[in-house]
């Protein structure tokens, strides 16, 4: 792999934002793609929400807000206040800023752009290099299966706080949805180096993108590496229920576990040097490991994650 | 003319907001109608605004910013700041808290609700008592006509700032649009008193009413007084561009002006003291005058001037 290659990165929301920050840094912007789950997108109040894409814009674009994990920093919250005096859904919060971007995608999907189109647009009108591809322009929903029904993903996720017991994951329409052709392009594209799947929910955000119709297929036949990061390390995801979501699947919340679920489809796997004692189980399963930090506290330890990430794809990669 | 009897003012925005306020102040407010022109009302960034139903609703509700005369007071401007940052469209202000009128109403409406039922509820969740009827739940756009071609009103009004020359009005579809049903039956109901017209501008805040289809001959079948209140002090609107559209339309831009743009229609006219020397021309359209304090500064101005026009309206009403 030459530094001039393309790498690919899935991602869902916090946790693979910022390690494309990381990869943003590390190498040339312009030859980074980011693929964002659009399965957790929704109409809330009429407008057209998509968090996964929205937490990797304002990532990339330095307006994330830390403490949250969405939405945009030195946020205001006039909107929400509105909206409960004149009794308005207020389950899933809308900053006042963060509304400019939901409100702007709903306009122009109306007037009939693609979701890809518009990302584009607003990524770019935030000066940011790295292309941010939806999965697909297509919609796609995650169900969350539990012992009382299934829950449309954010009303699992914000609404119910994650505290259902999930025993299974739809992905509504995925039949129907295409995905997005400049992924399908970048992966039959011989300067793409690398396909990184980033350390995101492995059922809720990585998954919607890997059923996508003929995305595995495309997968199995890139000729580059495939690596993943394990979003659980120490046995606990680093943000958000994946952790608790395999307790209730019946597996071993570990990073093992996470290695099993992308075995016959991954290269490489990345684990914590917490988690090191299960180097040979994952070997077993017929993958490389790097053992190395992947807790990305601040902005170093991002780009130092996504320093390994690139060479343990080259090592990948050699002959 | 008895206590329980009903009033339908007609208003526009701001002025018309005022003796609203403080009819709701004089007389039962379950008693008082307003019907409230959407003329102006667009479509902006996919929301449907309606800035004289709003401007009523935030005024009745007390949440009116007095300094702007549109929005909600302690407003915030996060949305703005990021709809400039994502290079969105931004001459016309929408304040954080004020999102939440259009974000609903546009929801609304969209899920199949009229006009008249989302305002009912919005205004109804604000605690107001006083029906507010939006003219019509069918579209009409106001054209402003000017020398360089047509504009639709809030690109004159907002975004051209009233500058362009005035030649005229167009009322689109309003040959289509439907009267407000509720409007149509207070007016044949023996139990409404009086019509007020209240001091809003007379082009494009009263006409867009005045002009939908059956009106007039209705209003000219009512069997109480129709009665306005001038918007024009002293050769001067009090607010906004009625006095410069008069001139630029070649009329003088004095009271007696607008007492003969509603000759024929109303029965009184009430006009400010330092207008008083116009009471014979206005007298000779055919017309009774009243001669009190009409600029409503304050809450108690506000509730005089109601309590004029109501006596002035049971005067008329007498045998």
């Amino acid at each position: 792999m030459t530094a001039s290659r393309r790498i690919l990165a899935l991602s869902g929301g916090v946790g693979g934002a910022k390690l494309v920050l990381g990869l943003a840094h590390t190498m040339a912007p312009e030859d980074l793609t980011v693929v964002a789950n659009t399965g957790d997108d929704f109409r809330h109040l009429g407008l057209h929400i998509s968090p996964d894409i929205d937490t990797v814009v304002y990532t990339l674009s330095g307006l994330a807000n830390p403490e949250l994990g969405w939405g945009r920093e030195g946020e205001t919250w006039s909107f929400m206040a509105g909206l409960r005096q004149l009794g308005g859904e207020d389950w899933f919060n809308l900053g006042d800023g963060d509304l400019a971007m939901h409100v702007l995608r709903t306009n122009r999907l109306a007037e009939g752009a693609s979701l890809s189109q518009v990302t584009r647009d607003l990524r770019r009108s935030l000066g940011i290099i790295v292309s941010i591809l939806p999965m697909s322009d297509d919609p796609v929903q995650t169900v969350v299966e539990t012992p009382d029904g299934p829950l449309a993903f954010q009303h699992y996720f914000v609404r119910e706080q994650c505290a259902p017991i999930v025993t299974g994951f739809r992905f509504e329409h995925i039949e129907k949805a295409h995905p997005n052709p400049a992924l399908m392009d970048a992966l039959r594209d011989d300067t793409t180096g690398a396909v990184i799947i980033a350390p995101s929910n492995p059922f809720v955000s990585v998954d919607p993108i890997l059923h996508l119709p003929g995305l595995r297929q495309t997968l199995d036949a890139f000729a580059g590496p495939i690596l993943a990061v394990s979003p659980i390390v120490g046995g606990k995801a680093i943000k958000g229920p994946a952790a608790k979501m395999m307790r209730e699947l019946g597996m071993p919340s570990d990073a093992a576990a996470v290695a099993r679920h992308y075995s016959g489809l991954i290269d490489g796997f990345v684990i914590d040097r917490v988690d090191a004692d299960q180097e040979d189980e994952i070997r077993k399963l017929g993958m490389d490991v790097m053992i190395t930090g992947t807790v990305m506290r601040d902005l170093d330890s991002k780009i130092a994650l996504a320093q390994d990430c690139l060479a343990f794809a080259e090592r990948l990669a050699a002959p």
